[in-house]
């Protein structure tokens, strides 16, 4: 049986203190936290000496294959950015590079110290594929617009999906629906997501008022905000994940609040798309959960949910003046506990705490930035960087040691990407 | 003589194009780009494959020793900050501590593709011995209080030390006057800086309009705004390093201009403390030269350069609801020749051209979130991250290969600092 101590290692608790000891890992799970009892021996050792362990992040919202197109097309206003660059290249895109696209995520996700991500595409086998293959943790959607010519058959296959791979890969993949957004899936092709959800008893992925644009052509359209017309056909009853939530009014964060609407919030995405800033303070005062997303890197432009955890730390001061606001323990909760909550996932995910999924991140503490050490936490959060991340576990599997990824071949899938890239935008 | 061939390397150019070829540096300067006559030999040969080459960053703004507060304080008020935080530390440094901090700071800034910095801090000749023994180049300022019961060994301590340090290690070092702030240097006081600056030639390093509440209390008291009251006395005829410059009118920005006032933007610190978003697209607009700074590690909490240029290229996107608004060439242009007119170093400094001082930045590109290659200087300003710093020569001399310093003792930096910070802070 698998069996791994970390030992001698400090760590970062839920409540935000450090605490140093050991860490036991057996089979998938964290066993022991702190001491460990003497009759319980490891078959590896990994030195927690001048490491900082903390739960593993969860990127609570992406689009994993679109580091195909990173770099391409930035500085450019929104609709010009996906009309005339992202969807004719989209429409070039194999399964294949999907797969390979997912995998450079997946491999840069789990370099910068993420454990778990939820993803939004297309071709979502294939996401599955490199999810199982490379050991990271996956809450998958198949992304749909009830808008497209593929609406009906993008909502049986999100049927398919979900019966094929939920629960698949010992509980490391779970599935969602993924309608893409109320400006792109209209009420009736909702309803009937409504009841494939129900049927399934699966959850929804969506963007929901990520633009004041959005919000504007849905009040005219339907006399209602985009969470209120949510509401109104009953699709908060099904657990939502709701990408974004910029643009909110007060009635709006009182349905969340009631329907238990869980926040994807992409400061980073927001920031450089121009979409503005979510009101994350007034939703966890409601009591919301908020997790934290990279969004695809076509638009942020990495998959670094450190650099967001400290985003979210700091623009809301700024926005609320008040540097009081998203203090350090807040913005590594939400990239951690309270993000594993935002995809339902807050049994087993997220903590350092006997019991857990063992999915850790260990950070290489002997970097200057790191130094003088009178608050760890308030170095991970306003000074330290991806590249600091030494060590990562999913499911008490080493995915990263040294820096160097165990589960995938790096040079093969620069090789295959650049390739791809080069293919799909000619 | 030195000479240093870098081959076969991309570079970053003025305009933001990239091109491919050789850089040659003989002594402290570059002296050829792209083709290298065949009859030039080098001594010394880096080879670029895989790297792009880009002008060594400009930090244009920070207080160095204050490294040794990283931590120590944050998510408070600021005046709380201060006043029960870092005021009561600051009085126990000793020169030797302001030495071991400032080099913490250099050491940083090295690892993170900064070549040039502006300091403003005390026991100054600490501060120019760290930036001699490491071989960066910098623009001190030795900090002035008006309303300290030193504010004239203060000044008399600036006069002497630019006396003394004014183009010193080869012009390496450069000194400025540094009066810290409308708030802190009374008229009377600025005035007796400015005749000081006249006699000397000396430019003038100062904090202006960082927070609503300075300029409120400044309108208040003199009727005007920091800006004005700053040209009414005469300061901004001495040439001026203006850093923060958060909250303008349209006239203090007419006044700027003309007196061709030069900005240091401290994005990162401003969201931070909550000091607000500077006008930094209208100021550019008018022409006013603008640089960006880290500000302290106190305050930040590092010195990473690019995490200035990133964010200076998203937040205003946002803050002007325009994505199209400080694009990366624009962002990186501040972060390089920006920053070098801003401390006045425009002529040597913050390009790659021949004739320019030999200070350079190597990132090594072959790391996941550089690929796929679509545009580089995108992935420079929206992907990579500072560990991706490879390579930095300043003056001609490499200071970092490898990773490594080849200057500074790590080991015992960190030793010293680490013990320093908690005796002061005891």
């Amino acid at each position: 049986m698998n069996r791994i101590l970390i030992n001698n290692v400090e760590m970062v608790l839920e409540d935000g203190s450090i605490i140093h000891g050991d860490i036991a890992v057996e089979d998938t799970l964290i066993k022991y936290v702190g001491k460990i009892p003497p009759e319980w021996q490891a078959n590896t050792v990994i030195n927690g000496d001048g490491f900082l362990a903390v739960p593993g992040f969860v990127n609570t919202h992406t689009h994993a294959a679109m580091t195909l197109f990173r770099s391409y097309a930035d500085d450019m206003l929104l609709m010009d950015w996906l009309e005339n660059k992202i969807w004719p290249v989209e429409k070039n895109l194999t399964a294949e590079d999907i797969y390979w696209g997912s995998m450079l995520a997946i491999a840069e996700m789990i370099k910068s110290g993420t454990t778990t991500f939820a993803d939004m595409y297309f071709a979502m086998p294939e996401v599955a594929k490199a999810v199982a293959e490379s050991g990271i943790r996956a809450v998958l959607a198949r992304g749909m617009a009830g808008v497209a010519p593929n609406a009906q058959q993008a909502l049986d296959e999100s049927k398919i999906f979900f019966q094929e791979y939920n629960g698949a890969q010992n509980g490391r993949i779970s599935v969602m629906l993924g309608p893409h957004a109320p400006y792109t899936c209209p009420p009736d092709y909702l309803k009937s997501v409504i009841d494939v959800s129900q049927q399934l008893g699966a959850e929804i992925h969506i963007h929901l008022a990520e633009t004041a644009g959005e919000v504007d052509n849905c009040l005219k359209k339907y006399g209602k905000t985009p969470i209120a017309l949510m509401d109104e056909i009953g699709l908060l009853d099904c657990g939502v994940l709701a990408a974004h939530c910029v643009h909110l009014t007060s009635d709006d964060i009182s349905i969340m609040k009631n329907k238990k609407v869980r926040v994807a919030h992409n400061p980073g995405s927001n920031l450089k798309l121009a979409s503005g800033i979510a009101p994350v303070p007034e939703l966890l005062a409601a009591g919301i959960v908020v997790g934290l997303g990279t969004d695809g890197a076509a638009s942020n432009n990495n998959l670094d949910l450190l650099e967001e955890i400290r985003l979210a730390a700091i623009i809301h001061k700024n926005n609320k003046a008040d540097p009081l606001v998203v203090p350090a323990r807040t913005a590594v909760n939400m990239g951690t506990n309270f993000g594993a909550a935002a995809l339902g996932l807050d049994g087993s995910v997220g903590k350092i705490a006997p019991g857990m999924k063992a999915d850790l991140t260990l950070f290489n503490t002997n970097k200057l930035h790191w130094y003088p050490r009178h608050d760890k936490l308030s170095l991970l959060v306003y000074a330290a960087g991806a590249a600091d991340v030494d060590t990562v576990l999913v499911d008490g599997q080493i995915l990263l040691r040294d820096g160097i990824l165990t589960t995938i071949d790096e040079e093969k899938l620069i090789n295959e990407v650049q390739t791809r890239a080069i293919r799909l935008t000619q």
